[in-house]
């Protein structure tokens, strides 16, 4: 039985919290079956504007043994605020990276409620990053350029008590691949071509 | 002399790039000056909708001493694909991961760029992470649940010769915040109130 479902209940596995239950199961059966379709790549491309601006775009991902291309061709912007010299046209790349975390998070716990019978009403996060600019701007070899901690708060109601639903919340964190990479970290190799 | 100019060169520090170079200075004197100035705090905050789907709100900081707003309410979606039971309303939030990474190096590119000298003409790069969900499935206690390895590269031009041109990514990617919490990673903590 996947984590996913554990503690297993009786509950129907009818569709609940916009979760189409049975087709989550089924895909994890699938991928239970052909292992192979559990490898993913995902992909962004990102260009530079001007200053500390750029845009990124998400556009297509191969998976479960083929090409996909998303419904939409995703695009957005990322830039400095004006005290960190730039002109603010989009949230800073530091700052997607604590909604991701807790988007990751989230989206599991959406699954995990509907997996073990219980409907939410509502999930609320607040996520913090402390980092001390020091690092990035080359003042300081002892201080670390990125987070030096970060802590998310989760506000969540549904038809469970408590405890349920704070083990839907830990099982989400238990299996988040955003919060695995930001706590665990991951190889990152870098290539340049010029031009 | 801070890493960001390291090396050196005597090429007026004119607005060059989009960076307001004199003003970059500045910023990074009166960071050496008074080193709290560069405490900064980021937040998120997050609203889940419906399956897999959550919006993510990024609107204040603090840093520089002070509090301060976002001149826009920055909102961005992010969803699960149809193949991994979602509606595909927004990029996954590990693809937002990707697009973080090369905004960060970039936007370092560009400032670096200018507080040398160099007139940049384009930065574009792709990045790819590759996943294996049995992880995240709760398939497999062997799989990690996040990107095992990221590669991201990089299309530089501008007016300098190319060992230049790879001298300022290699210094982006080495002040790149995005890049060490990747990298290296950053203790999360995570608390619940249940309604």
């Amino acid at each position: 039985m996947p984590d996913v479902m554990a503690p297993a209940t009786r509950a129907p596995r009818e569709p609940r919290n916009g979760v189409n239950t049975p087709v989550l199961m089924a895909t994890i059966n699938a991928v239970k079956e052909t292992p192979s379709l559990a490898k993913f790549q995902f992909r962004a491309t990102n260009r530079w504007v001007t200053g500390t601006y750029s845009e990124s775009r998400v556009e297509s991902f191969t998976g479960a043994g083929g090409e996909h291309t998303h419904q939409t061709s995703f695009g957005y912007g990322a830039d400095h605020p004006a005290v960190l010299v730039g002109q603010d046209r989009g949230p800073l790349p530091v700052e997607y990276l604590l909604g991701a975390l807790a988007a990751c998070i989230t989206a599991g716990i959406g699954n995990i409620a509907a997996a073990r019978g219980v409907t939410l009403t509502s999930v609320e996060s607040r996520v913090e990053g402390d980092i001390d600019l020091q690092g990035v701007l080359g003042l300081s070899n002892d201080v670390r350029n990125g987070y030096q901690r970060i802590r998310i708060t989760f506000d969540i109601a549904g038809d469970a008590p408590p405890e349920k639903l704070r083990a839907i919340v830990e099982q989400g964190r238990a299996r988040s691949a955003v919060f695995d990479v930001l706590t665990n970290g991951v190889p990152v190799e870098i290539s340049v071509n010029t031009r």
